[in-house]
């Protein structure tokens, strides 16, 4: 798979350029937009490239064994908890997806809570529960809108939550590896499903801990400057949280050229699951929206597993959280949105929807100054 | 119109405040969209707001008798030939408003060119157009998606363009007052046919030049601060549309306190013509998404006539001209979208329409954490 991502199409962006300079609007006078779009077509390989709809979510749940340490108010069955939230449509990313009518996948790849169901045993689980209009329906529908989706539940639970990392490596190679696997099978399913733009979310009590180390470890930097305040935690939590990042670091001394010893060493399962959701993602040349700090650490463990990988990227909103605004200038990825957002789940990135779908449409539906009849400067 | 503007509901804004505390996520974690859907909450005086469903764009399109002092390398004739994109559905606004689901109106406030028809003949010569499926098209039909909507066309000139400001007032105070009142018909129009959030749209060569002399008249701010570059202009008439602005000041000294003089004397139909509208929708308590520089001037006309319109106004993005920013800080908003555009026509809130959307949507669909079982910190 990483093997088969290859770099962008420098004919197909150049095609994007010029006719960009044709189309009804001063030169350059959609900005970020533009360099978003001539981006997009040398993904596809063709100008103009697909329109980026349908979109699909994937929310990657997993829990952290640094949950021990303290570096969060928040008991860990929240994680299980809210992954019923999804997929009862009752999360803000819900009614997000519902505004810009992306589907929602919710993959378990490491809760501890086995929601009941043991792995494996989720989808079978929400058939058994179909009710009358044949609709799995796992959970209460939610009071909501017209437009709203059943989300599914991908049982890929590689273990019941990762080792602490202050004490011990937090997963195996092989559980990184199960985990990247997971993630890039979710983005070929959906891929395979007709989505044309993938979106990541994540949920696990705990991951901004480990999202921090991963920044640190792949940039250099120190753990002061990228981590930050998660949910909200007092200045208590926080010198405890820098505390267990730097001890993180010291531990381990993760070296990034080996991305996968990284991800072992300071990552949590939905961290390499979404690194391999984009890694799948860019072999297929598929735009992938990423959301908060969660998914910026995780692109940069893809991309130091394939650096092309990157032209995939697209970055949904910048984080409230520190980490995320270094990942991103490691990347080199301006987001498109900057509200303040330090929610996860996939809320920012699907915001972003719209604005990539806007982007692409531009240079499929524009009229140039020709056919328009307008007179150029 | 005016006198019925009122200031936000309080106790409104305390239920939006009070419910975002009992949902689930973090408190604070959606950042800006937190505070924009308390404000919504104000502005219908009540918790949830409606949904801001559907959107209308109002474009309203006038000419410049500066045009005549070389601010622009753009010829006037392209204001009409614009509209008749517009129309047509072939110009950037009309992609990006398929992509959201909104409706576009064009109203011709001031274009010099009488386009073919006369005033007050536009929505004629439409229907003397239809073709064989009934449906009005006074243009050709674009090669776009199946989401496109047909434009309208309101024909509502009160004069083919303003004077001169450099020379004498571009505008009388009647026929402010008639931009004015166009503008909040098209709004009451658009509220009446049930737009449930109203966004700004403008078109008229050299218009950055009046939108900066009236930010610099209402902000106090000297002429290089607030003039821009607008569709990419070189030096030379940067500093030739600078010192225009700057002349502009200082033949009629207009004063603040006085929009209506102020509109007069350096403003245009178009800016005249949305400051009625953003009143208009203000009056309704109906929100309205502010554009680029040209919108934003008039909201500083409009906050000028009425203050607690300003309770009705989004910004929907920041525009690369720098008076934007001036005109956004005097009024005490900040912009929910950043991406470098300085296409105008109401591109920049256009995209936010579906951000702002999402922050109602938040209040009506998702779950507390005593209905979805989650627990709290």
């Amino acid at each position: 798979m990483i093997d088969g991502i290859s770099p962008l199409d420098e004919a197909a962006m150049e095609a994007a350029r010029a006719l960009h300079a044709r189309l009804t609007k001063p030169a350059g006078s959609l900005g970020a937009l533009e360099e978003l779009s001539v981006r997009l077509a040398g993904l596809a390989g063709e100008c103009p490239p697909p329109l980026p709809e349908p979109a699909a979510v994937a929310i990657f749940a997993g829990d952290h064994g640094v949950h021990a340490q303290g570096v969060t108010p928040w008991p860990q069955e929240v994680t299980g908890q809210m992954v019923a939230n999804f997929l009862s449509g009752g999360a803000v990313v819900n009614a997000f997806a519902r505004q810009v009518g992306a589907s929602v996948t919710v993959v378990d790849v490491g809760v501890v809570d086995d929601l009941g169901w043991g792995a494996g045993a989720g989808d079978r689980r929400a058939e058994e529960r179909s009710d009358e209009d044949g609709v799995s329906r796992p959970f209460p529908a939610p009071s909501a809108s017209a437009g709203e989706q059943r989300p599914g539940l991908v049982a890929a639970k590689v273990r019941a939550g990762t080792r602490d990392m202050t004490a011990q490596a937090a997963l195996t190679r092989e559980e990184v590896s199960a985990a990247l696997e997971a993630g890039a099978r979710v983005a070929f399913k959906l891929v395979d499903e007709g989505a044309r733009v993938l979106v990541t979310g994540d949920m696990g009590i705990a991951n901004t801990t480990p999202a921090a180390t991963l920044i640190a470890a792949f940039t250099g930097s120190d753990a002061a400057t990228v981590t930050g305040r998660g949910t909200g935690i007092d200045d208590y939590r926080y010198a405890r949280k820098v505390a267990v990042v730097r001890t993180a670091l010291e531990v381990h001394k993760p070296d990034p050229a080996d991305p996968v010893g990284v991800l072992a060493a300071v990552g949590g399962l939905e961290h390499a699951a979404i690194a391999g959701f984009i890694l799948g993602g860019a072999s297929r040349r598929v735009p992938v929206i990423l959301d908060g700090v969660i998914a910026v650490s995780a692109a940069l463990a893809a991309a130091a597993l394939a650096p092309d990988a990157v032209g995939a990227m697209v970055a949904g909103h910048r984080s409230a959280e520190p980490g995320a605004t270094v990942a991103l200038a490691h990347l080199g990825l301006e987001p498109l949105i900057d509200l303040g957002l330090r929610l996860g789940e996939g809320t920012g990135a699907v915001l972003a929807v719209p604005i990539v779908a806007s982007a692409v449409r531009v240079l499929h539906e524009v009229a140039t100054f020709d056919a328009a009849g307008v007179s150029e400067k």
